[in-house]
């Protein structure tokens, strides 16, 4: 079959891993598939880049910063070719340039705009194994931009779905995707598939096993993603869009967790059409980026509503409050800044019933107060205290038994 | 004036140094001038990006190195460009491949093709320093292909000949070209000017200033080169290619001198045609760079040969010997490791009479015997023991009283 394998970072910080990599895909190429691989910067070379250009001046430049950071991969994808050469492999690094990976501007948080493939279809019809460079591309003007953090993952299901790939391989230092943080949950299980709903949901509230934007990708074009380590042979979690092959499991999938989480709450709002509005276009104009908002029935004509923020963007909220209330008429506002949210995920959670008061009942049963409730189709979220994160995570873990097998 | 300026590894060996020259081209423009700037690789990038090569292979590919080696210029010009744009001066790094440097594999050691000059043209005209990579190019096919150690000069050369350049500028870590190495003659005088063929000599002397293949190209071109210093403000050395500027000055221009040579002299060659051939073809093939080469007068049809080489490549050399000698039918070989050399260099000294006689008298009365002697049209080299080189120099730039100013 024809494979894309994402190896990040930590899969390639340095000669001795670089050689392992080398010696996986090697392998994989003797039993017979055919390899496209796509790598990241070592280790943390993006931020040691990210540092000398700050040294240089305190507000780089974006699209010389770009250029910067585009040289990272660039060395990983030559480095990773050179092993596979060692080994008798013929390789080939390429540039997102070369790869024909192109992109819109902005510049550090480009998007993919279409992939030429025929460079990288060429070399795999020679024999060669493709070595791309992720997180980068260039626009129809040449210009080298960079996808945003952590978007090597993007660049991988991008070129699964160009070349028509059987499937795409996120190759990581972890399993798979569990449960819940096996730092948190000692009995937590890795799943042996999941839907690219239910991922988004995991990655969104916390579980940083593979970058949002490329699992939507995925599950745009229907590409299987298997997580899975770069380490060790493992079989990894399968992340696809077939929920009827779920059907008879336990609906909760996994236990997702946050403990970067601010409020606000505004009492007293006028409760009249466009106050949300009036509330939330401030604070999205200063970066303020809002999570979960909830609004209290309303009283004579008032309500309460609050919102959440992460903590790094608490002050700035809160020096925009004051002008926000006087604008809209609203009583004033309450900060909390040491918040935590624990979530349970699952195809079907929403629609089936007693999910929600087992959640509840177990969080109080462990005297764990919650703050507010929010819901989607495949998740409930209950935001708790910071510091009752990691019990709240055992404790629903424990409650919906997730530590069986399926 | 368009002037085309090349700042070296030194340079832009770190942040400081890099605000540094971006103060330079600011003040440049702001005098009026148009300013393309070709930047090398920070410090010692280039050898620990090759150190990292080698702890992935013993042998690394020659194409994925240079894909690697391209970083560090990469990294300079994204740098550079933003020290610039902090200084409120529009500006814009570019690839070799955005800077339209096409080049001829080899990699590791191309050859500029062509420069399509177009983009950099756009943005002088837009009001933008461009800031270039040195060192590299791409192929037709967009492969990257460097070109070779210190090639950075040669980029500068060839952009200000595609520009119509009115000079090339090599901003260094030195003033100008010297009398002589000014660590080893206190009284060493920087030159004013000189003419590109004397620049050549003094370089492949020992003169470390600028490229080889940077002066060739100039001299091709008629492009005047400036060499002078990035860290302060002084008059540098014109190269140029009218020695009647020069005519009523000293004939010798500068010592050169080198202290990495290895002797090999075969005894008893056959004095017959092809039989030079036979000796060097076989070392040529080994990768042994040859330098001198003295035949001595034939008796009774044998001759003696003598070479110089590099000392690196002695025990290569010798280890070929024996069968050389035995397939040409000569007496046997003696090498000699721990020698050195000294040039006086400039125009006319070959027809001019008195400065051979002159040169080894001057190295007979301090007592230095001198072991082989070369000249061409400009230059006059003896070489003498290792140990005796610093002092020869020395002597020699009294005996032709090159402290003394024109």
């Amino acid at each position: 079959m024809l494979v894309v394998q994402k190896y990040g970072g930590t899969s390639v910080a340095d000669a001795d891993r670089i050689r392992h990599v080398a010696g996986r895909v090697v392998k994989r190429v003797r039993a017979g598939d055919q390899v496209v691989v796509v790598v990241s910067a070592m280790g943390n070379t993006t931020d040691e880049l990210i540092d000398l250009a700050l040294s240089i001046t305190p507000e780089p430049d974006p699209r010389e910063l770009d250029i910067l950071l585009s040289t990272g991969e660039q060395m990983s994808i030559a480095l990773v070719a050179m092993a596979l050469r060692a080994l008798g492999q013929d390789a080939v690094g390429l540039t997102g340039q070369q790869a024909g990976i192109y992109t819109r501007a902005n510049y550090g948080s480009g998007r993919i705009a279409r992939v030429e493939a025929e460079r990288i279809k060429f070399e795999l019809a020679a024999g060669r194994v493709p070595i791309i460079a992720g997180f980068q591309g260039v626009t129809d003007e040449q210009e080298i931009v960079t996808l945003g953090r952590g978007a090597s993952d993007t660049t991988a299901v991008a070129l699964a779905i160009a070349l028509g790939a059987d499937r795409c391989e996120n190759c990581k230092d972890v399993e798979g995707v569990y449960t819940a943080d096996p730092r948190l949950v000692p009995t937590a299980r890795r799943l042996a598939d999941i839907t690219y709903e239910e991922m988004l949901e995991l990655a969104t509230q916390g579980s940083q096993v593979m970058h949002n934007r490329a699992v939507e990708l995925a599950s745009v074009y229907g590409i299987p993603v298997l997580v899975t380590s770069s380490m060790v042979d493992a079989p990894g979690t399968l992340i696809h869009g077939d929920p009827e092959q779920m059907e008879e499991r336990n609906r909760v999938r996994g236990i997702a967790h946050d403990t970067d989480v601010a409020k606000i709450t505004v009492r007293g709002v006028p409760d009249k059409p466009g106050i949300a509005a009036d509330i939330f276009e401030p604070l999205a104009a200063a970066g303020v980026s809002v999570d979960t908002i909830v609004q209290n029935a309303s009283e004579r004509d008032l309500t309460d509503l609050t919102f959440t923020i992460s903590r790094k963007d608490l002050k700035r909220a809160e020096s925009l409050m004051t002008g926000i209330c006087s604008d809209v008429g609203a009583a004033g506002f309450a900060a909390d800044g040491n918040l935590g949210k624990v979530s349970i995920v699952g195809v079907g959670i929403q629609t089936a019933q007693g999910y929600a008061a087992r959640m509840f009942r177990s969080l109080s049963d462990h005297g764990i107060n919650i703050e507010m409730i929010s819901t989607s189709e495949i998740r409930l979220t209950c935001i708790i205290d910071a510091e009752r994160v990691a019990d709240a995570v055992r404790v629903l873990h424990d409650a919906f038994e997730l530590e069986r097998a399926e």
